[in-house]
């Protein structure tokens, strides 16, 4: 392990009991606190139970993280000023990547509308990993069930096996409670949108894409006084920035909300605004036209960390409208809907013509943005 | 990709949406000939949607098989003896590695006394790996949803991602039928044996080692005369062991069967036999005492196999004892109740006079496995 301190127990030396009873030790008490938990058998047996809410839909989603792929373990052990600006440790490193494992999946089912109420988490560990980064990764986890929105989730299972580099796929399930009237049958597809619609997002654009190119700057070029004077001066956007790449906190309460709304189709961002919207605007077969002065206000905000990562401030607009990892809620309501807390209006649905996509205006073409959507 | 002919396609020159798009051209298919699914909406949005049938509890369960740790390439596609014996080959690794990896799900679903409703399939490819690959992985995932007990089980997502190595982890989502009177509450778990039961097993025991005992061994043996007359002596149990351990078929109709028939306590042989029944004596605080004549019944018929890989055939009775990825469903039972088709009695369960456990005969401590237990 480059960067840390001797670790006196790892993975490969105590072997899989131990490390089974690490973790138990650290989800038990968390699933024994969850109110209103479906779950009547946990970890320990051959699979879980849960009891599902009478008439409630069941909503299903896996991902994958992988080392090296997803995530550097350089990005939380990478240099002393690193650490200096960000706080980095190998605790927030395994804290983090569980938190994040654990997001974006929720993320998924509060995309769908719906409430998550189960974890699944099978983790491919390196032998060499010290045992404390699985309780740290299991704290990460936990406190991504400890969200608002995520409050009645419990670590329902897993598995554990060992392989050169860190992969973590979390499943998670989650229930679509019965409809109310007026409510899209079967949650928040993609495929719902209409024209006429106002389409609007919850949640900050472009911040993790800043992050990661702030992460993956040249780490010399963070010994340059004036940088670190810029860096220093924008210390807290850049702590926003960073938290979104490495530990992101997905609005989980705008789902459930954005459908007792009425809105007719959602997605979570995860692919960039733009390819992402594009999607939603094919399964739904309209055309999205966006605001570019919104989009605009947007990308000002992330200017100073352009600057920082040494681009010009166009940089910031290409983060907005490309930026992936970004679990903000894309979502389109009918024009008489008030927009729940949140949310605020990007853009606006038409009809397709014939060629369902997405429109820009001319300050995002300039910087040639419109031939991904 | 050593051994095969140049791949005109690989993952990662096709990118993404071409290999989603391989994939939903063999899951939808499948999808849509399943009779009796409860799932809603498939593949492509933020999440599956499922409905629960009323009343029945869901059950979950989720595995990863890692290259290097679970299997080798070179298993299949090792040598031209190999070949010649077993008909391996890049397609049937792909498919063998989906039929395992879903198998080994669907025996935990089963193992509760479940019925499985849907796989959640996340890859991780290396770049260079042929989108053959995925296809015939999809099937192998596939003819394992059409095996006797699995057939309501439809694909309802996943995710893609690339690696250095292939890995897959698969979850799978069951249910467990309202409960009939008799039958034990929340499903077969590990904690329901009471003294005065039969212990006993459905599926073969040790297969699936001395198959991997026999792909593990030096492949320049294999170029040996004698040893490849002898190999064809026994050219069908090669072909049954080489099969349990590269493409196993748990008996998916065994556990609800034993819930049936009022089966007091179930897992599936995972990790061995000797170590998962512990498992179960600890869990259930009772002493299981194995019946070492019909141990050895079993061990009898793998000698030939443990002859060919070049031990004694004391290895055979290893194998049954101590062989994991077996896949059979081991399950206590009230001494009245007949045992369902397929279980056969292996030994009975006793009061845990204060050290729950296993206890085996002679025969087997004379080989040194009572340790283990």
């Amino acid at each position: 392990m480059t960067n840390q301190p001797k670790a006196p127990e790892t993975v490969g030396r105590v072997g899989e009991e131990v490390v089974l009873e690490t973790l138990r030790a650290a989800v038990d008490p968390h699933n024994s606190a969850v109110t209103g938990t479906s779950m009547d058998l946990g970890p320990g047996d051959d699979a879980a139970l849960l009891t599902a809410t009478a008439g409630a839909q069941l909503v299903l989603t896996t991902d994958t993280m992988s080392e090296g792929q997803d995530f550097r373990r350089e990005w939380w052990l990478g240099s002393a000023e690193l650490s200096a600006l960000a706080g980095e440790s190998a605790e927030k490193w395994a804290m983090d990547v569980g938190t994040k494992a654990a997001a974006q999946n929720l993320s998924d089912i509060n995309a769908m509308g719906a409430v998550p109420t189960a974890l699944l988490v099978s983790l491919t560990l390196p032998a060499d990993l010290p045992v404390q980064w699985v309780k740290d990764f299991y704290r990460g986890v936990i406190r991504a069930c400890q969200q608002p929105g995520a409050q009645r989730c419990v670590i329902a299972g897993g598995d554990l096996g060992t392989g050169e580099q860190i992969s973590v796929t979390i499943t998670a399930v989650g229930e679509l409670p019965r409809e109310a009237e007026g409510q899209p049958a079967g949650g928040l597809r993609r495929s719902g949108a209409t024209a006429g619609d106002v389409l609007a997002v919850c949640g900050p654009l472009g911040r993790a894409a800043a992050g990661l190119a702030f992460l993956e700057m040249p780490r010399d070029e963070l010994t340059d006084p004036e940088k670190l004077h810029h860096l220093d001066q924008h210390a807290d956007l850049l702590a926003q920035v960073l938290t979104a790449q490495q530990c992101p906190t997905p609005p989980l309460t705008a789902g459930p909300a954005a459908r007792a709304a009425g809105a007719t189709a959602a997605m979570d961002i995860s692919d960039g605004l733009l390819r992402d919207a594009g999607r939603l605007a094919r399964s739904s077969e309209v055309r999205i036209e966006f605001d570019d002065g919104a989009l605009l206000v947007e990308a000002r905000t992330l200017e100073p960390i352009a600057i920082a990562v040494g681009s010009t401030p166009d940089q910031a607009l290409s983060w907005v409208l490309g930026g992936g990892e970004e679990y903000a809620l894309l979502a389109s309501f009918p024009a008489v809907v008030e927009l729940p807390e949140g949310f605020r209006r990007i853009g606006t649905v038409a009809d397709a013509n014939g060629a369902p996509g997405v429109i820009t205006g001319s300050a995002v073409e300039s910087i040639g943005w419109d031939s991904l959507a």
